[in-house]
């Protein structure tokens, strides 16, 4: 155990070393920094407006789409400025609107709905201070002790409530929202099925549409720049187009006909009183201030998790960072930032998943890497024809990258020591080929441009959409909906329990199709039998964890079987599955199998053709490869299976 | 130029030989029969009901389903028993439809509406009375002159009209129908939007469902049979629970909406007047019967082009047919059975396209094949151990194949030519390794089980359900608009022209990916210059036709364009193109160019995992991966890029 503050004090010293460089640096690229400024934009408000909606829609309108914008924007700010960890993007995620789903239903039958904010800044208030401990303790260092299994389960579970969102969603269409007058025209029987009717159109339309367009980068028709504009920007433009496609509503149908977003402007009287929250959390008796630490407790557990998870796929090994880490010190400013919202009385924020990886994947670069590919595949060739032992041809390789990076030797080394790994093992191995091209597509890493301009620029803007609330209010409420089912079907490829209740539906005889393809590795190397039962395991956790949010109150303590797989999973699974299998269906640490990334593949492809003009979509297409949707990084393995194909079978007479 | 008679004569004496065995053949097999023809009565059966309501459409009620279904069963009978190629199936086709359109609106002008059907029955008897002079003077020898342009064109226009009719129908379902009372609730109009969300929901529905159930085979989850069921019936089955959740529309919606089914019962009495058409034959003034003669050439020409195409790709040279083919005799019957629908004034029925090479295929089979070809290689592996020559080893494998085909040698050489020239091929060139598995799945021919129960209990189950007519009634109209759109789009793949202007559409630093996976081979021998002309000229032509169908009365002109293509490609085009791109782009015969089937990769696959329990369904993937759609046998080549991945690079140093 190391002694209070170390952690912090640590990560404040790392950062601030490179904290200049991470505002400068980016001045040198210009323009070029927008693009994933608008693509982390989107693709952070897009969610924040829909939990806002259903915030909105759970708490009789007291929150709304105005306040957890504000949130995000705020908290954003002040991560870009003052955070450890630059990529990480905040937001007020799925988790909070839960918590504060069932602090309303709390406050509803105790101190009031009146209080509710008083209330909640109370329970932000306990949670801050929690989160301050935790930090100070160096509670980070537990991290190490999260494996994939509580982050998949925590992941499907969050796929589930957006499916049901959906679905509750399209429902409500059909019926009058409680509290609105019924006689009003527009919820006559025939309006108000025409209405259902509009919606379950236009929420299929945006979930098929944005399924569509997500992969329009590997789409064989038209130009790399329009399959990278739709693969980027296609979910918003389909809400937009979806949006405006509700208004060719004829004039004959009331207004109110197709639903559209409730929710109050920013500048309106009941927006103003979040100003006057703290007054009021003088009003709560002490009973309840301290009944508040129980929740508080769930959402500091929550909060800790969800924020160094997605700190830490933010900072994947593959994508090769060059800046330290600063998880101890991101929790404290967590704290502080939750303590600040508490007071305001509007939703907190906190990391958030799919889109830190996806920010830093979005800032990733290969561009350079083809030319210094190209040179060091000709310095290699040279060495090979003059007969040069492996270790000279590293050498060689080396040095080419030392001059074209422009970076001191020892800082690369690390960087490529996968190559170097790679190049010498042919001097054991004999048999097998030296092909260097195929080594350096495996090897060569990705680099990223670490700053804090893109993360502040979003939030900026994240703010000046709380402006453009009246133009979001246009949105029809079912386009939201088919938002929420095109979210959770999103999240499902790469997650490993997902692909293994795949493959238990997958009849026997036609495994091997599964192994043909790029495949996670685990499908060889675990016996069916325990894949089964671990996954089986997870399902019924899954459905335990799923009925609990249905449990009124209580349903409050969601978080708590989280927490205690993190017990099962240390001291019960051990016993009941072989090291190596649990290994490879929940390791202790992200980065635990390094399979092959796919990126072999696609860029020899990619130089087949002449590797000139635009090769920022060629880019982009390849790390759509290399990580799923949610920006993690695939470990996927290619078959040996696919090599036998080129083999005589083994045990038969080898031919003429 | 033959003596007239002389190909009806052969015809005759050539399927009199085989026509016992015709329908003994099928007892021995039994209750297997029962799939195809199952199979082939769903196909058949659809589109028929949905041709029948675009007919009641547009003429008013004058014919309906229970007309086209009668037709179809009546000619599948007479064709089962007498027909000379017992695999083609006959059915009431859309140029049908368009052109019973065209006479109505001509009589709509001139005789009246009340004699539309006695007229009618006049085109009818000249366009026998054509058919029969085009059967007794041999006219079927000018088949050779048909070239897949012209069927390639005349697919396409039908897709185009077919999309055209789904959108026609989806709009109208906003609209209240011509001739009804607009005051009736149901055309209210917020019923009148709410039918038309709803018929927006079911066609979108059933197209979508419809094309995915159809991929079923090749689906990754769920047993064997439940994929080989649905991707056999999906289509049908969709029909039916579209129908069934239309039935889910609540109660308080006024009956009508949704819009269903429109058409006579067979036992009305606007359906019993059928059998006195005859008589108001003779009411028409002479005049009329000889302008009858125009619509009867194009009929006529149209029918001969149709049912000849449908008898050549029912009995496509892989499908290795033992029975002889009969194209004159067919003609002479088709004029009769044209007649027999005219004097009933129900729409004649000719070959149909897509369901004929899709009943040879499902008469198709290749387990039998399993054991011939484990034993075949077996021997060839004992000969290869043995040094043996590579005529001595076919000699060996050709040995096992008549030994368990049990058949005169003579009579299996045929089929057994690819083989031989596959194996002897090695003789010649000393460096290619000789594999015999590779060999036999290339070149072991497919069976099929050729007979006329199939057919004829189609038909007859055909004719069984204009008695189910109450039944079909409960269809939602808008189903079929969206059954309508799905037949369109179920047609585009494996039509060459639409693969060339999708080809176009594909950026060229992408076309590699076309390359890389089984494609034409027109792809890789033909300049793109010329593919680009060439498509060209094809849709100006096809937007041409397409033009021409919206002429009022002239567009009963409408397959002139198709006639004049085969003057165009027999004179014309040679000049504007090299002979050898022609001979890939549009070659004279449809066994022009022989592509490697896909089969070699699947059966390969298969044979990894123990070949013993249903093979049935795996046959019925491998079929569905060397045919389309539409049953046309796939040509396809492996690009020889896929070859040189595993090779160095040309001008490459060879490594170590």
């Amino acid at each position: 155990m190391e002694a209070p503050f170390t952690g912090m004090v640590n990560d404040v010293k790392g950062r601030l070393k490179c904290y200049k460089k991470d505002w400068l640096d980016t001045c040198g690229t210009g323009a070029r920094i927008l693009a994933p400024t608008a693509y982390i934009f989107f693709a952070s408000t897009l969610p924040v407006i829909a939990f806002g909606e259903q915030l909105s829609r759970e708490t009789d309108g007291r929150l709304s789409p105005a306040e957890t914008l504000v949130s995000t924007a705020i908290c954003g700010v002040i991560h870009a400025i003052l955070g450890g960890q630059p990529l990480l993007i905040l937001g007020v995620a799925e988790p909070t609107i839960i918590m504060y789903t069932y602090l309303y239903d709390f406050a509803k039958s105790t101190v009031g709905t009146e209080l509710y904010l008083a209330w909640a800044g109370w329970v932000c208030v306990w949670t801050a201070l929690m989160l301050f401990l935790l930090a100070i303790f160096n509670a980070c260092t537990i991290i190490t002790r999260f494996t994939r299994v509580a982050g998949e389960l925590f992941g499907m579970l969050i796929s589930v409530l957006f499916i049901q969102e959906a679905i509750k969603g399209v429902v409500s269409e059909f019926q009058i929202p409680k509290g609105e007058n019924a006689s009003e025209e527009k919820y006559e029987f025939s309006w108000l099925y025409t209405n259902g009717l509009l919606s379950v159109i236009f929420s299929f339309g945006v979930l098929l549409t944005s399924l569509k367009s997500r992969t329009a980068r590997s789409w064989r028709y038209g130009s790399g720049f329009f399959r990278s504009f739709i693969a980027d920007y296609g979910v918003p433009l389909m809400i937009v187009a979806w949006t405006a496609l509700s208004y060719g509503v004829p004039g004959k149908v009331p207004s109110g006909v197709p639903r559209r977003l409730f929710g109050s402007l920013p500048w309106e009287a009941g927006s103003l009183y979040h100003w006057t929250v703290v007054k009021d959390m003088g009003k709560i008796s002490a009973g309840y201030i301290f009944a508040a630490i129980i929740p508080a407790l769930m959402i500091a557990g929550l909060y800790f998790f969800d924020h160094s998870v997605a700190a830490q796929l933010a900072q994947q090994k593959e994508f090769n960072l060059k800046n330290p880490s600063a998880y101890h010190w991101d929790i404290f400013l967590l704290g502080f930032m939750t303590l600040i919202c508490g007071l305001l009385g509007i939703p907190p924020s906190n990391g958030v998943l799919p889109q830190s990886p996806m920010h830093t994947r979005s800032l990733a670069v290969l561009k350079r890497q083809v030319l210094i590919r190209k040179k060091m595949v000709k310095h290699a060739k040279e060495g090979m024809k003059q007969q040069a032992s492996h270790s000279e041809i590293y050498g060689r390789m080396h040095a080419v990258f030392v001059e074209m990076e422009n970076a001191p030797s020892h800082m690369l080394d690390k960087e490529l020591a996968n190559l170097k790994e790679a190049v010498l093992k042919h001097d054991e191995e004999e048999g097998v080929k030296f092909d260097p091209e195929k080594c350096i597509d495996l090897h060569l890493p990705v680099r990223v441009n670490e700053q804090r301009v893109s993360n502040f620029l979003q939030s900026v803007l994240v703010g000046l959409a709380v402006c453009a609330m009246p133009v979001i209010k246009m949105i029809p409420t079912s386009v939201l909906w088919g938002y929420f089912a095109y979210m959770a079907i999103d999240s499902l490829p790469g997650n490993q329990f997902w692909e293994r209740m795949m493959l238990l539906l997958v009849p026997p005889r036609r495994r091997f199709k599964v192994i043909q393809e790029f495949h996670a590795s685990f499908v060889e190397s675990v016996p069916f039998k325990y894949i089964f039962i671990f996954t089986m395991f997870q399902l019924g956790y899954l459905m335990m964890c799923f009925g609990i949010t249905w449990i009124p109150i209580a349903g409050i303590l969601f978080p708590l079987p989280f927490f205690l797989l993190i017990y099962i999973r240390e001291h019960l699974l051990p016993k009941m599955f072989p090291a190596h299998c649990l290994q490879e269906l929940d390791a202790a640490e992200y980065e635990e199998i390094v399979g092959h990334p796919m990126r072999a593949r696609s860029l020899t492809q990619r130089d087949r053709e002449s590797a000139d003009d635009d090769d920022e979509e060629d880019d982009a297409e390849i790390l759509d490869e290399m990580t799923t949707h949610r920006g993690e990084v695939k470990r996927r393995s290619t078959s040996s299976f696919n090599d036998k194909q080129f083999q005589v079978p083994p045990g038969e007479p080898s031919g003429i």
